[in-house]
């Protein structure tokens, strides 16, 4: 098994937790509960395999990514009470999660011959779209379009990413491990300065329309 | 035609329905009510076949299926007085539309080489997807994530379908007979006795992040 | 450059600003608004290139429609103060869009060998499903079901398109001016004496399923 598909079922298993724990907060019941944990991991690849129409998707050809997702359900469940005390430990595996999507989502859109800006596009479509489907099934406005230096952090690692890959000779592994450190240290800088984006309030906007 | 066929047009005309009724609620308008009766109709199908890769999807290579659904709304509109006392005729064609779109659903899934679990999975999404893209478009969280044993049902539906299929010699006309006996008698009876999938509300969730 | 092509550019161009607009108006921050505008664009053209198996998207395969949108960004926030003054302006602008992608929609969608009544449907998915996929990533019910004869002037200038191609010699330059025009009087014409599609309210619904 390589680093790349080890770290993908972590980042699977990680988000699919994420979805389960806010399904829990909406107080849905435990089968609503594991379609937002399972959409919220695959949701990200599916999106980005339904729009380079590489099929089969992801998830639907290889039956161990389902089979984490099923594993977080019990998981959570039985780890509740722990799991609010592993925030920063979910943090970081969160935060892995996204690098490791974002650089596994710029791969296959490379793969397919894309432009390369619109690969590290596909590649942050993989990392935040699950969370952006979970949300709208929940029915909030998508938490990165309001909070956090978040998909930006997976832009700017994407971008990293395909300048490595294009202008150096680093092996691979090197390319990953650096993509995911500037993602780690974007996101970790982010929230301890309690810095965002700015927001565009003051455009003198007329509501009447 | 055969039954399959003509039970996939029956259940493609409740959902409709169901989606026209839903959309009236809201105060929509008539071309409102028009799509969401529509995306009710087709929105599992559809959602089945672009996550299989399956082109063309139902809707697009069958014309039957948007004039069924066409036909929905004037019949709705007629009929409004006494559907609403024809609920339980609608609540049973209703179960019988999932039982169908469990099975049709499956069974595209199957033919596709996928591993059975997905297919489940596959004629579940078949039958609950239009209900919850509908709730989605009115605003709401979806419907199946709060109430009732209603994809439960789908799924133990599946697995039914499945095991008969693999392990027994049953001609496909039983099978589908035992499977949607299954599906009804689980939502019959999860309805009158008021059971629903236990909620996770008991978990002491941390909801500051 | 064709004025087919021309125009599509427009209307994308218009589509991103008025994304960019709604979620200015939401105090989403500048990556938020930037996705709006950029789902408001490319929304419509991609549901009808999913639903069509028709791959690659438009905007994976051009990369002048990403560049269109990114441009719309730093305009809107430069022009902000006189866009709301120019609200006649882009109301062309945007009526024109639909039009447009009524037209594009449709031809791509005949181009498939679709049944003629699914291309008009899917020219319309084309022209208004962008604005429906802004609409709920930004919690709301979207417009088109609650206001304004918009979606219906797709339809209605989609079955002008259908007719005139189908039935007469004209050339495809006439045919897409008078397409056009019969979407921008409906609209202006609905607009001005406030028309709009009946709604469903009166039908006495129970409430209670």
């Amino acid at each position: 098994m390589s680093l790349l598909y080890a770290l993908d079922i972590i980042g699977t298993f990680v988000f699919a937790i994420s979805g389960i724990r806010l399904a829990a907060k909406k107080k849905m019941d435990l089968f609503g509960a594991m379609v937002i944990g399972f959409v919220t991991a695959v949701g990200g690849g599916t999106t980005r395999d339904v729009l380079l129409g590489s099929y089969p998707v992801a998830w639907v050809q290889d039956i161990n990514l389902p089979l984490t997702i099923a594993l977080a359900m019990p998981f959570t469940f039985i780890f509740r009470k722990y799991i609010v005390n592993l925030k920063r430990t979910f943090f970081v595996f969160d935060t892995i999660g996204i690098a490791l999507f974002t650089i596994s989502g710029m791969q296959k859109a490379l793969s397919t011959g894309i432009h390369p800006a619109l690969a590290i596009v596909m590649g942050m479509v993989s990392a935040v779209m699950g969370g952006v489907i979970r949300d709208i099934l929940c029915n909030e406005i998508p938490l990165i379009f309001r909070k956090e230096i978040y998909a930006t952090a997976c832009l700017a690692g994407g971008l990293v990413f395909f300048l490595l890959d294009y202008y150096t000779g680093l092996s691979e592994s090197i390319i990953y491990l650096i993509t995911t450190i500037v993602i780690i240290v974007i996101r970790v800088v982010s929230i301890k300065y309690d810095l965002s984006m700015p927001k565009m309030k003051d455009a003198p906007m007329d509501d009447s329309d």
